[in-house]
């Protein structure tokens, strides 16, 4: 199935123009139905084709998604919440329209607990605005997807990035929430301590549930101490197998670096040309630490002791701002680094994950499917986890490409699963990763069901996500 | 209510009757119905009285739990996951009957993957079996809740324990898990990758569902490096206030700290009176550190500091092992060292779990609780966490004793919430928490229940525990 089909049944036209009446009345022009924004609502980055929603709320407080979710479950029609747009799997589109829920005006911080290290947002707020807030009280929220995505966003797609190595992911870094269920009523599902037994973990339940389950209206979330100290390097290794194995032995030996990144010779390669890099052409970690002086002196001989022993290359590293701080862009850039290897093509930024044993051979088995097939895509991966991307390269007017990048991408999802992976690692799964999830979790998709059913049996939030109902 | 009053509803005798026919046809000898066997699967380290099952099920493999459950859901008949019996919220009771399945024969390694730091076990395996069979890989499983507790138990009760604060809780340590849901078939919640945002994390949801979801048959762990050195001290402080202080400075300066432990002055006597320790008795922590030679030398420097910085006494460490062992046993056996200030009387230990910035609060009111209700319970905590655990020393032959233990629990819960706490940090609600629930979570009771109906329509898992459905 193409993904352009996905439709998860018919619109109920009288119900949305129901609907909308209601929007109107409770929200005045905060709701609004041009087309301009329906299709920045819609927009995602990805090749899957924008499906508008019928009009967009600008929500301000908890309350408005109170309303809103009462209103569309009264009258049974979808409503999709939206941060930033930065999701890659289509998670924002609405198949069978209804309304989306915009939080970017929820974006306040409504409380800083420095001695217990945590805060609590609203959805809206974007990660690099919470850590604007939050730098005079000398902590940050280290998750970092590389996009500047909303906490909600975040929260909801399960995301993590480069350092999830170190501090985890959202699953590992959100204590709490407040979301409202189907029936428009808001539930806590945990209290601030920093574990709990008390119950049903509805708060991971809800991380990674892509708004199916509920609308996020606040997220606790736990912080870490600005590190005295960064430092870090990069390192280049003859064989993909080298680098791996220099991972497979950091984590071993708990060396507690803060991100290890893999780039393959074409991403090297894309990386040198667009961030002005001179680094050889071939598989690179790139390392960075957290702690005090003598803390990151540590960890960084260990990791050169490591490289030495794998057959990498001299391992240089530096506390040095600038120099580390180029380094990262280019990492952060790899998008874009991407995109200039062919100027006006598109790029699709994909994911899989495996057991860190595998990742040389998942990586060199889909360099050679990328031979094999002619196709233009580096590889990028945060090697601690085993979880790499793929930044396919490809013309999206042209079908002919769009159905090679679809096939790719199946055969990667495959290959990841058949070494005991997933399809996605941080990415979610949205509409673009549905057709793999029951290869994936057999029988779990149909508990997935089941409770969704249970907690939201009009099918009202995000439908036509994760899985479909049919 | 009294707990002693806990019943979901009536037995129904003849459906018991015919599901033990079943089990008799189906397991032969293994199925065992002698009432002393009985007794000991009803057993629980609490005051909560016995329930017993009408019947004990020792199974041998996965297709043992699959058949049993499949009986139990013909009958519409309880079926209760059973460990080693260390739960201390009467866990493995059977309120209205049914069947008690005994894991202790399912207890073996399926898998340990040494490169990606996992393994797959039965759920019957304690924690100590699993670390003596991993010792000759370099790797430990580290979690560690004092009891030599199944490894299906702990993930069932979210449990952690004292090194919690660095390695994380059973959430954060079970990478999949496969379980029998109510209608007798099999699933597997997630693959072997370390991260993934493939559907709803039904990990987690099992993980602290104490049975009442599904029964688990193999659980996915994360392990970890043993470390090259430990090493550890001890630390008396004027007032708790000062220790808590010391605690939060540690974890905001990311000292990675690998347990760190908080003894009440009562606590201290109790443990010098049985472990032959010479402490001044004064609330003190006692930590633990990981590493190699010059890791654990640089944290405990920078631990030293901040005990300086914080009115602590001055701060001895050590990686002598028998040293640290002699410390360790005496913080492992606090349970016994409180038994020994009353010989002949029962010990409750009960637990909650607070912000860390209002743990020295929570300490010293519930120290100020106990003198003035004329109690005796000497107080440890896992400070890291904000957790504590308070060891209730009482006669519970007199009802009069019984009555003001149940007091004081609720009193202990209530000011956990009114801190943003929580009743229960690594216990579970089990029967002995279900009461404070509600107010702990309100409307997300409710949910936990949807989810409940919809995935055990009968309720047979485990029934009564957590909440009630009524």
């Amino acid at each position: 199935m193409a993904l352009t089909d996905i439709r998860i049944g018919p619109r109920d036209e009288a119900a949305i123009s129901a609907a909308a009446d209601a929007f109107r009345a409770a929200f005045g022009a905060r709701f609004q139905t041009g087309e301009a924004i329906r299709r920045q609502h819609a927009h995602t980055t990805t090749y899957i084709p924008p499906q508008l929603p019928d009009g967009v709320l600008f929500a301000e407080r908890a309350d408005d998604v109170k309303r809103a979710v009462g209103i569309c479950a009264a009258h049974r029609v979808p409503i999709v919440p939206f941060g930033t747009g930065s999701s890659l799997e289509g998670q924002v589109n609405a198949p069978n329209g209804g309304f989306s829920i915009d939080f970017s005006g929820m974006n306040r911080v409504l409380e800083v607990n420095a001695e217990d290290l945590d805060c609590t947002v609203e959805p809206g707020i974007t990660r690099e605005e919470l850590n604007a807030y939050l730098r005079d009280t000398g902590l940050f929220f280290p998750i970092d997807p590389g996009a500047n995505a909303s906490i909600g966003g975040m929260a909801s797609t399960r995301a993590s990035g480069t350092n999830a190595v170190r501090y985890g992911t959202m699953k590992d870094n959100v204590l709490a929430l407040t979301a409202v269920t189907a029936t428009g009523e808001e539930i806590r599902t945990a209290r601030r301590a920093r574990k709990t037994s008390a119950g049903y973990d509805l708060t991971r339940l809800l991380v990674g549930a892509e708004g199916t389950l509920g609308i996020l209206t606040s997220v606790t979330l736990r912080l870490q101490g600005i590190p005295e100290v960064i430092a870090g390097g990069v390192c280049g290794f003859p064989t993909l197998k080298d680098a791996c194995s220099a991972v497979i032995m950091t984590i071993q030996l708990g060396i507690p670096v803060a991100r290890i990144e893999l780039l393959n010779a074409l991403q090297i390669k894309a990386c040198n040309a667009y961030s002005g890099l001179a680094l050889p052409e071939q598989p690179t970690l790139f390392v960075e630490f957290h702690g005090n002086e003598a803390s990151v002196k540590l960890q960084s001989e260990q990791f050169g002791e490591v490289t030495a022993e794998c057959g990498g290359g001299d391992f240089q590293w530096t506390s040095d701002a600038a120099e580390r701080a180029r380094l990262w862009k280019a990492r952060h850039d790899v998008y874009w680094a991407a995109k200039g290897l062919r100027p006006g093509h598109a790029v699709i930024a994909t994911d899989a994950c495996v057991p860190i044993s595998r990742l040389a051979d998942c990586v060199a088995e889909t360099e050679t499917d990328i031979e094999a097939h002619g196709l233009l895509a580096p590889i990028v991966g945060h090697a601690g986890d085993g979880n790499f991307h793929v930044s396919l390269v490809f013309d999206d007017k042209d079908p002919g490409e769009v159905e090679k990048a679809e096939d790719f991408i199946a055969r990667l999802a495959a290959r990841a699963l058949a070494m005991d992976g997933t399809c996605t690692g941080e990415h979610g799964v949205g509409q673009g990763k549905r057709g793999f999830l029951a290869a994936e979790l057999g029988g779990s998709v149909d508990v997935m069901r089941q409770i969704k059913r249970a907690l939201d049996p009009d099918n009202i939030l995000n439908p036509g996500k994760i899985f479909s109902l049919d």
